[in-house]
């Protein structure tokens, strides 16, 4: 099976577990519709990317691990897009799941999801031993200190040491994508969380990029927000070709990061190839 | 240490290591807020109260299942009380989360506990095959489909399965705090369910008489919710007398259901001592 097709299995295996017999017909419509259809899949797709390379021993803890990742994304743009938050009226080119469902199903959706990804590890029967490094690592990407709640609370906070806040906000969740990939496979975590700090910066720099040459049909969500809402981005500080410039250094470095490993060459040519996709080809807006 | 003892550390250990250094300060002062002074800490002394009639085998995983059933109801008391669900002021005597931090803090606060939650279980270092048994209990307890999530879901639909929602609401983390308690002792989780899920009702009617009896700083949140906000209330349903009836039947068949262990009657005892709390001494505010 494909990476792509062992993502949407996994997450369609754990969702349909959660919209079980008697689940309430609101919050059982809304988890399908925060998780299906998906974005990118980036983040479970690096997870398992890391996984092959490292031989990929325990598949079922791999699969485990890309979703509960994955889970925890979708739970985090339900609750970003909150009115007590971003207010977006629209994700992955439909409305957010507070337009469609109300604030008070979006709150309960993402709570369900994050409940949802930890479950999803511990039924995976992976190796005893490995469960608990994986719950760990994956708690670090999303909860306090560091993780992505801590990014967003960043945003509540006058004084924002700004790389403390984009490592949290979007790093956090790739670091826990290449650390748990590569303990499902039984390998050191530790050596993977460059490559995950790496993209996760490479794919904010992408982020931030988009956010000022996209038009919002693109997009699939609002445009101009950083502006908008006087968050930092990296193409308003270093202009679109310095932007440019810094994320093809950080996809370099991030590339270069890759510790020794059996699947090491195709991991190189798998993420040369997904994050291509990182480079908008659109000219500024302001410019067109 | 007493059981209230271990409870208080294990929360204030966990707590600490989510507002370790480069937590932002809002987020880490609302952590330890929704946390502490706690309430009466029902559940969690429910769940050592099991794990040491048990025979309480191993301790560490007993005091992080405790800890983390109780992490996840302060998570839920966060939420709840947000402006858009019951937009309560007060939550055990002072402001509550959004009225203290404002709502995106208690949102991200409610966030980071339940993340903390299955962080502490994977910290106890519990014997391994543990681990994945105690992380499926007390997700049942909060998630989809049947958790307390969902019993807070079915607050927005407009037709609701009166038990369905009085056991996803309250019975669901009871239930998850007696089945903790015995798998944390390597018990059979299963035999326990009964007892929570007794207790649980209980502890339902119980508040639903407290709703209709006690003032408010007695009891330290808005009283009269439930006939405000349209929800079942047993005391309004089968009068007080009639409920208190009703919650002394729940209480004697909790008691009864007890599986044989070796601490059956410190147990029994425990149990009938604190659920005397209960029974509120006042007579109806409606008759003072």
């Amino acid at each position: 099976m494909s990476i792509a097709a062992r993502i949407e299995q996994t997450l369609a295996d754990a969702v349909d577990n959660a919209r079980g017999p008697g689940c309430p017909p609101k919050l059982a419509s809304a988890l399908h519709y925060c998780v299906f259809p998906g974005g990118h899949r980036i983040r479970p797709q690096l997870c398992l990317a890391v996984a092959q390379a490292c031989g990929d021993a325990d598949p079922a803890s791999a699969d485990a691990a890309a979703a509960a990742i994955e889970l925890l994304h979708c739970a985090s743009l339900a609750h970003d897009d909150l009115p007590c938050f971003d207010d977006a009226a629209l994700r992955r080119g439909k409305p957010s799941a507070h337009a469609e469902y109300g604030a008070p199903i979006a709150v309960l959706a993402g709570d369900a999801l994050i409940v949802l990804a930890f479950q999803t590890l511990a039924g995976a029967a992976c190796a005893p031993q490995r469960l608990a490094k994986l719950v760990s690592i994956v708690a670090a990407g999303v909860g306090a200190p560091h993780g992505i709640v801590a990014g967003q609370a960043w945003e509540c906070e006058s004084a924002v040491p700004l790389a403390d806040y984009q490592r949290a906000k979007t790093g956090a969740l790739f670091v826990a994508a290449t650390a748990a990939g590569a303990a499902a496979a039984g390998a050191d975590a530790a050596q993977w969380a460059t490559l995950g700090a790496k993209l996760g910066e490479a794919y904010q720099v992408a982020d931030d990029l988009r956010d000022v040459l996209c038009d919002e049909a693109e997009l699939g969500k609002p445009i101009g927000q950083d502006a908008a809402r006087f968050r930092p981005n990296a193409a308003a500080q270093l202009g679109v070709a310095g932007a440019k410039e810094h994320l093809a250094a950080l996809l370099l470095s991030a590339i270069e990061s890759i510790p020794p490993c059996p699947g090491a060459p195709e991991l190189r040519a798998l993420i040369q190839a997904q994050t291509a996709q990182f480079f908008p080809e659109r000219p500024a807006r302001a410019a067109a």
